[in-house]
């Protein structure tokens, strides 16, 4: 399955509350055949990196979306390093 | 020790190529305190984001610089989530 890291911006909250969001994505992620796999926050600017895999950038998306209505600017293709 | 990722931009080159690059930040990093630890690539786009601990994001950009001379666009200090 091809893995994705997405980039949010300008978020508002704390990080406890991108823990909580992320938990909404836990809940739905399987509708669409994601896994959201962890992801990062820098507080102070209110940008988030969310790793995942899923069938295509579109379903991270639709995840996101239905969650919790916080939809990434960017969602890039990714191989990982090694 | 503080966590940080970074996003660098129109980067050319193949995976490998990263790969290889990676490698040089892991001679470089010990002179800087910093572990990085893990990257990923869109290497259609030639973006590539780079996870690491160190003491600032300055200590990342001098491994960086001093190892291949690819600097990023943008480093933001994380917290990772759970």
């Amino acid at each position: 399955m091809p893995l994705f890291m997405d980039i949010h911006r300008d978020v508002e909250g704390s990080f406890e509350d991108v823990v909580e969001a992320h938990k909404m994505d836990l809940e739905k992620q399987g509708e669409y055949d994601v896994e959201y796999k962890n992801f990062w926050v820098d507080e102070d600017e209110g940008t988030i990196f969310c790793l995942f895999e899923g069938p295509s950038k579109e379903a991270g998306e639709h995840v996101h979306r239905e969650a919790h209505g916080l939809t990434a600017e960017e969602i890039h293709e990714v191989t990982e390093g090694h």
